[in-house]
């Protein structure tokens, strides 16, 4: 926001003005003609610009464009399979790793019951050891469809790379990219290519600013919609696997007004932390939340100290104190 | 935690178990004898004893001796100036720096109707330049004083020295360690020795450990009582002052059973994200807040930017869904 | 390293022993029978199995296999089009990107006599924004190609996505991942099919574990080597780009025996700083350098802070002590 | 640097040649006579005003007061016990804690020939754990000033609190305070004021600035003299015990010409990294070096894995190649 000042304006009068709204000054800029600017720091409170233009001594209030114009015009609802996400919230759940028909199957029958609308699972796994379980693959994809269609659920799950964006964009209503591709620029580019809404989890150390240009690569290159996923940023203490930025998420929903899901599972890494970070993220502003779980913690085949046994599931989503059915709130059901 | 197994347990079914509980096996102990061990993770999940006795195969479960006994023991609540922290929400707030009289005064009128227990302002003031305003001083300890008993509050204000522990434990009901001094030995034995409640800011880069094993200098020092306080650590982004915490704090209220506070204002540096993320805190597990407030935030003479203008809190601790008067539990008021 | 000691052994004692070796204790083991081991922590000294060996009381002494064995059986050099890269200081240098075919010329020139072996430039680049400068494309390629074949240079140059593998396969000597890919698994398993060697930049903020493993990934889909090249990781001061982790370049160099090169451009990203932190990388353990230079830095369409004029380079490469000509020991020329 | 423009100037053509002097461009004014400034960003490389001067278009230079004046007014060499620390390479090596008066003089009499100007070793030890062996205490101060003096050599040793300065002050040449003290401000006063040269350690999460600004408070204060001293900060890798920013040290070294002497033990936390961060951290432009050594590192009380056996630091020495002697340059002696 730049703020025009009138040529008797008391400087110092108006900068007091801004403050008390929240505003900070950044640069004060003159021009030939003597007049002078206050431009006001690129992430200050979110006020509107008729009641800074109020403010005495000051003559005009404009807006400079966005360095990710479509990210800051899309809005705070993004619809996927027919779900407005941002809407009211919106919970994704299922197991970090698609490992069997049956599993799939039980995890979307168990929750699609609770309200959840998406079912999460992981096809292709983005694993830090080549030697690691790296998913099932296509029959993974498959799974899914078939179990959030049988149960009225819709899919989100993960796209590794460019190559996989067909496959996965055939079945899935929410592309998924994952933190280690937040800045894979050629993913960006052809995962928005496939014109459907993406989530798009952040980094291990972006910057929110680099998180949201991340997200006008998807806009830029034809994505229907972006919405947000916190999932923990690296820390120095191991005592939780990672570090939930829920300022972050409070900046994202209520300064930026864009859609943002927490992901509470990687963040903690630990299942006994994850009801309270639940309801931490949904209290900090996040419209939903991506959660874990398996039917046999003990042996899954990736991430079981952080998922939630499927039987314990309710238990958490009736914690949550969301209103019923609220995550399931459909535009129309899946074309 | 270590479980001991009878000798013919299956070592995979207890682990898996174990895990299914959300315990992790650290390590597999077998001893001459050749009886077998598992040594469960110190940051698993909090299970009782007798919980995981009953696993077919486990012969015998022990605690082993905490490295922080004395916090370990000291249990969730706190008292200070008659005030049990830990039990129901607390609020603390006030000015960053104690201006005048006539701030602090008017800060402690309008707070307490509004069920804040605790009125915070400093006397003295951690500044990163010399040259920067470093607090009235000894005045304002009165200043804070005089304020609170007119109004039925308590006193919780910072000690920066080992020769300022004598003249703040005379004022204050909870004596406040900053986060710059959280590994300030002489100061933690000085302020132990005072025999009074300490509120203990975490350091900026401080692990968990760290932060519950400078806690037990203060109560092996004799501290009445330690309440930690979670002011965000440092980040990499600067959206945001510094980087809420709130896994700790989670960690800390949920896993090792202690009473912890959450300073927004410092942890976000912006006033526009204050009331989400104390919403967020208390959903975390936080019993309590620490909010700045000035009657003119664009006046103040510190961290103008973060407070909220007193005129607002009553709206601010409306919202936080805190039962009428619940922060102002007393069990007797101030001998 | 697993030590396993005799039954009369006294284990304090050995453990004493290991101490002094560098080499700390990180879990005790005993078996059924009632022998008990010592495992060595993963990251102590790099110490000889007949030292350890020859302790009193220790009976046998046994290596475990590596997470990542192809790595750890790679060595320390590794040849890219010809050179030798861990045998003698190698450099790499060239502009940010290839802006023009004059521009590309110009640098190869004049870093061919000052010994630089490799030709660096980015034809595709990884920006952060969507609307920032991408790279002028396969034209570059070419470009680079041309100028070192004339100069008798190799080319080094980045690999954005796996459809960008053959084109770059095609003119590169040594494949360039970038930071943004370390963890872009695909990527890293179509870069390694090229059956090429490998320069791996390490991610904003992995550790060394996952930087060796993402190694792993190349070798395990066939590259012929992986050289490591650290430039700097995310940290929380800007008075320096970012922030370079020399003590990382000193585990793989003397720790794991491995390749590593340093990149002080991106790591400083202000071109006072670069030859200090050269001669300290080469300090460190780096076996060679990779800095970026333009013609005219001003003008420069990306990076122009960092980038030493190239007529400054001479000065550069004069001040860090390399042995004459040792940048360009050849096995033979490019086949 | 503010940079003044003549009326006619091209604007972006001066910008042009500042950024190829490595000079960024901060903010632009223009004062109400229509007269326009650049102001160069704080961290720019150091360029002489007169330089800048001759740019066609500029009317004239200037330079802001520091916000750390005293700081800036240092200069690169401090005297300490009649040694100067900035001169040429210093020497400072001793045992983590001072153990026993035996110890000390064998520490002592080993290290004088070695060219080790400066004897350390804690007598006071800042412990995580109120458990923690915390130091012998005051005798520990008297071994070390009897060993140094039989050997020529002077004291550098910690002090913890203000209580601790006195006596501190009245046995060391060059008095340090620890990491988590570095924003103690009623230390940083109270050391100040025993007007003697002080050895400041970075805090673990300091931005330089926050360094700065700690020295400010010293010199403000009185003290006649700071040395930096850079230890590893706090990272997410645990392969190193910190992590060693060497880009600070260049940047205090070449860009604010102060005196850095850096510590490679506490950084690494391991002694096999040791030589090669030693060599590394001179290169980087450290004016010295702290060392940790102990005659028997398996038995030391603290930091044993991270010390230096006695009898191989005459090779570590040699490693440095500093030139004979050029650690003990005296301007004449202690009086």
């Amino acid at each position: 926001m730049i703020v025009s000042l009138e040529g008797s304006a008391d400087r110092g009068r108006v900068t007091g003005a801004l403050a008390a709204l929240g505003l900070s000054v950044a640069a004060v800029e003159e021009d030939r003609a003597g007049s002078v600017s206050l431009v006001v720091g690129a992430c200050s409170a979110p006020v509107e610009a008729d009641v800074v233009a109020r403010i005495p001594g000051v003559r005009a209030v404009s807006m400079p464009r966005s360095v990710h114009p479509r990210v800051s015009e899309q809005g705070a609802v993004v619809l996927a399979g027919g779900v407005e996400i941002g809407a009211a919230p919106v919970l994704m759940a299922g197991p970090c790793s698609a490992e069997s028909e049956e599993q799939v199957s039980a995890c979307a029958a168990a929750l699609a019951p609770l309200g959840v609308a998406f079912l999460r699972g992981g096809a292709f796994k983005p694993r830090t050891s080549p030697y690691a379980f790296q998913g099932v693959g296509l029959p993974g994809l498959r799974w899914l469809r078939d179990a959030a269609d049988r149960n009225g659920m819709r899919v989100v799950t993960e796209v590794m790379g460019e190559s996989g964006v067909g496959p996965v964009a055939e079945v899935a209503d929410l592309l998924q990219i994952g933190s280690r591709n937040m800045q894979n620029f050629a993913l960006l580019k052809a995962a928005g290519a496939a014109k459907k809404p993406v989530l798009l989890k952040r980094a291990m150390s972006a910057t929110v600013e680099e998180w949201l240009l991340a997200g006008e690569y998807l806009l830029a290159s034809g994505a229907s919609g972006v919405v947000f996923c916190e999932r923990g940023i690296r820390g120095f203490d191991t005592s939780t696997r990672n570090l939930l930025d829920l300022g972050a998420v409070a900046l994202l929903a209520h300064v930026h007004k864009l859609p943002v899901i927490v992901d509470p599972s990687h963040a903690m890494g630990r299942r006994d932390l994850i009801p309270a970070m639940s309801r931490a993220a949904l209290a900090a502003g996040a419209t939903g939340l991506m959660i874990e779980t398996h039917p046999s913690p003990a042996d899954a085949r990736s991430d079981g100290p952080q998922a939630i046994p499927l039987a314990s599931m309710a238990e958490l989503v009736a914690s949550l104190g969301i209103p019923p059915r609220a995550a399931l709130r459909r535009a129309g059901g899946r074309a």
